[in-house]
């Protein structure tokens, strides 16, 4: 045990310390991300096309680039102050075990009952919905975090909740559903035959186990088809990332409290929501030019969009329904292998991080499966908490940073986003402990396949 | 949503706030607990009887009824630091929902991987059992919240854990299972063939699905035949209301802190751990004459050892071969019925709160499972955390007195014990999801078969 202990384990900020604004990194960036386009005109969307879709104050926020903070409204500070601060952990017990000059701290989004950050963006989306007279919302889920935390908001709100569940997971995870349920959400295994576009897939892919992009499709159709009803969407999208960056703000405004300053920033990415919203404010400072920081994105080598993708405009869906957003992107009809992290099985990127990504303002890297198991597992044993898969790929980057200080004596801060628990990836976790756990890297010839995909647009 | 928020949503103790030293309220009782007795002799246990079962620090604190404050090991405080302080919630969501006067908090215990309070004595007994140089430690689990918390402490101080899991759970549960195989523990299905009582029991009862009393049997036998080993436990022992004194001193401090005092406090009660470790400090106060509480355990109507049992010694286990207690008992041979809530599934209880109760000084009452799963369905939705079929017992009664207040009015201050997470629970939620759920109450002929399992011993 280190015996110099000034900075307790787990710093938790005052309720009057809490954010009480997002802020919008978008404002800082010279080079904004590029806009979304209109599939049909190939025109950068406007608030007329996405208000049929998304709520209007949401669109609002999705559309913009240039302000730096949104009040959070009164109503949601309350909702937070049941979950939220966070703790930011400072790894005391994980430094121990790994005899590393470095400093770990992570910022832990697991404890609430959805087990991840998803919450953060959940109750906010939920909000405006209700706000605007809505009578539910629908969406996707994969691993069932989002879903989760959707229905724990809508139920919050009393707001009617319709989740499209990945087939796989609706069956794999039952008890996932289970929550839902237990929130009062109606969960559907996606493809189904509750859609048009659902019915199109069941026929073409009789067998198909489903994806997120085809559970994207089901939901934004769903909520085009009934009246009162708009779609919402867990990560990718901007306004996520806006209402993420609760969890950089907090874990800033911790570290800021007792003299602390963050030497790499590390999270793991699927859509990118956890990573943008934790490294926010600090990018933010970055792109202002006050001070620099590594920041480091961390992907599955199963679904490697930031390391193995490309560039481009493309469709956030596999039916192909929605606007079509510039990121890094595998191509909507990649088809991603079965990796236990259900969250990060996704073809594309928060056009936000990829932009940034782009200017090389952030790293990326990715690892096989088994490695960040066997990362999971160090970690459960020292810090005492059961990770979720996706969540891993951090952990198994900081540790790797933490050793790479070891062998060079730099005392160096780490912090890294712990996004949530693992409770309902046991199968995953059996498989590890097994020894059957198998690492799947799709080969340039399965990437092909998804480039293939990719719509011709030029801008 | 009220307005008047003095007290935070959260209150969390600084760690210079956290208690360094256990209370034992039995040198507060001016009638102390019964001795435990020595099955072959009828005497009192002396320390020389016990050491060959349990480690000696802890055979210590056992029998120690006169020392009031044990100082909480450094390493121990450090452990605690990990997950603690755990925070006291004011419950203005559900107060909200309720609409009454009262004023609702919690104690929540469920923020660790193990997903419940049993982790404040497991640390603290893998601790003993490192420090007398021992190789390993046996238990039983039922629900196996007890295992998960066993497993995470031996993991941590590189302890052999070794599991008698009640079968029915082994098989209902595989995640639990595969929970405490990440932490490295040996899990085995009880009643088993590892052990002499294990293959009498299945013997005379090939079909069992085991019970926790069968388990504790197995897993002392374990402890016993093996050299460097000894048998450790999460509940009903003295030792153990002990060490989750750690849970009713944080949360009089942070009251405190506030200038709040609970009227009623509330938990759930199977062997009496958690219950006994909230209401500890309070009772302390009442014993002593300087304030007064109402102290209601709450129980399953299922398993009503405190509503229905007698107040006589028993075995604490179905092998008969640990000492006997004197204790609120249904009598080693009863058959609880399949009810969720697997925790509260013992035929007795603390002999410290048997003793209690019988002077006195702490209500009892108990429930049918659905009516517990609606009061945790309900609080779900207003507070944010899925709650374990066990804490959700003192939900219920906590629910109830706000709503008695709402009758008549009075602003009464209710502090109640959430003790647990449900994550493992979904089976159970699935049933009172669907309308499938079924009550069980024994019928005094099913009583008296316990009842006729206990020994005569006039004491």
């Amino acid at each position: 045990m280190n015996n110099e202990k000034k900075i307790p384990y787990k710093i938790y900020l005052e309720e009057n310390e809490m954010p009480t604004q997002y802020y919008n990194v978008r404002a800082d960036m010279k080079k904004k991300p590029a806009p979304m386009l209109n599939p049909a005109t190939l025109q950068p969307v406007t608030e007329a096309d996405l208000t049929p879709v998304f709520c209007e104050e949401l669109v609002k926020q999705e559309l913009d680039n240039d302000t730096p903070y949104f009040d959070i409204p009164q109503e949601i500070q309350d909702f937070y102050k049941m979950y939220r601060p966070s703790p930011l952990v400072r790894a005391y017990c994980l430094e121990e075990k790994l005899q590393t000059p470095a400093k770990i701290y992570y910022k832990f989004e697991g404890n609430n009952t959805s087990g991840s950050h998803k919450l953060n963006s959940a109750i906010t989306q939920a909000y405006y919905a209700k706000k605007q007279g809505l009578k539910g919302v629908t969406t996707e889920t994969g691993a069932g975090q989002w879903g989760t935390a959707l229905s724990m908001a809508c139920a919050y709100l009393g707001l009617d909740c319709n989740v499209y569940m990945v087939k796989v997971s609706y069956e794999q995870k039952p008890f996932r559903r289970e929550v839902m349920r237990t929130y009062g959400a109606n969960v559907t295994a996606s493809p189904s035959n509750t859609t048009e576009i659902g019915k199109k897939i069941l026929a073409e892919h009789p067998g198909t186990t489903g994806s997120l992009g085809c559970a994207i499709s089901e939901a934004v159709e769903a909520a085009l088809s009934k009246d009162g009803y708009r779609y919402v969407l867990g990560s990718v999208l901007s306004q996520v990332v806006l209402h993420q960056s609760v969890i950089g703000l907090e874990a800033k405004a911790a570290m800021d409290k007792y003299g602390i300053s963050p030497d790499i920033i590390i999270g793991c990415a699927g859509g990118g929501s956890n990573l943008g919203g934790l490294i926010s404010p600090f990018m933010g400072e970055k792109l202002r030019g006050e001070k620099d920081y590594r920041f480091i994105a961390v992907e599955p080598a199963s679904c490697p969009s930031l390391t193995r993708g490309k560039y481009a405009y493309d469709f956030c869906d596999t039916g192909k329904v929605t606007p079509m957003a510039k990121m890094y992107t595998l191509g909507s009809g990649f088809i991603p292998s079965p990796n236990h992290a259900g969250g990060l099985r996704y073809h594309g990127m928060s056009p936000i991080l990829s932009e940034l990504y782009d200017q090389g303002m952030m790293e990326a890297r990715s690892y096989e499966q088994t490695e960040v198991f066997k990362a999971a597992s160090d970690f459960a044993r020292v810090e005492g908490i059961l990770p979720a898969p996706e969540s891993s790929h951090a952990i198994k980057a900081a540790i790797d940073e933490a050793l790479h200080c070891k062998e060079t004596g730099e005392e160096k801060t780490i912090l890294f986003g712990l996004t949530g628990t693992g409770y309902f990836d046991l199968k995953a976790y059996e498989q590890f402990n097994d020894g059957t756990m198998n690492d799947y890297v799709p080969t340039d010839e399965d990437l092909q396949i998804g480039f293939d995909s990719l719509p011709s647009v030029e801008r």
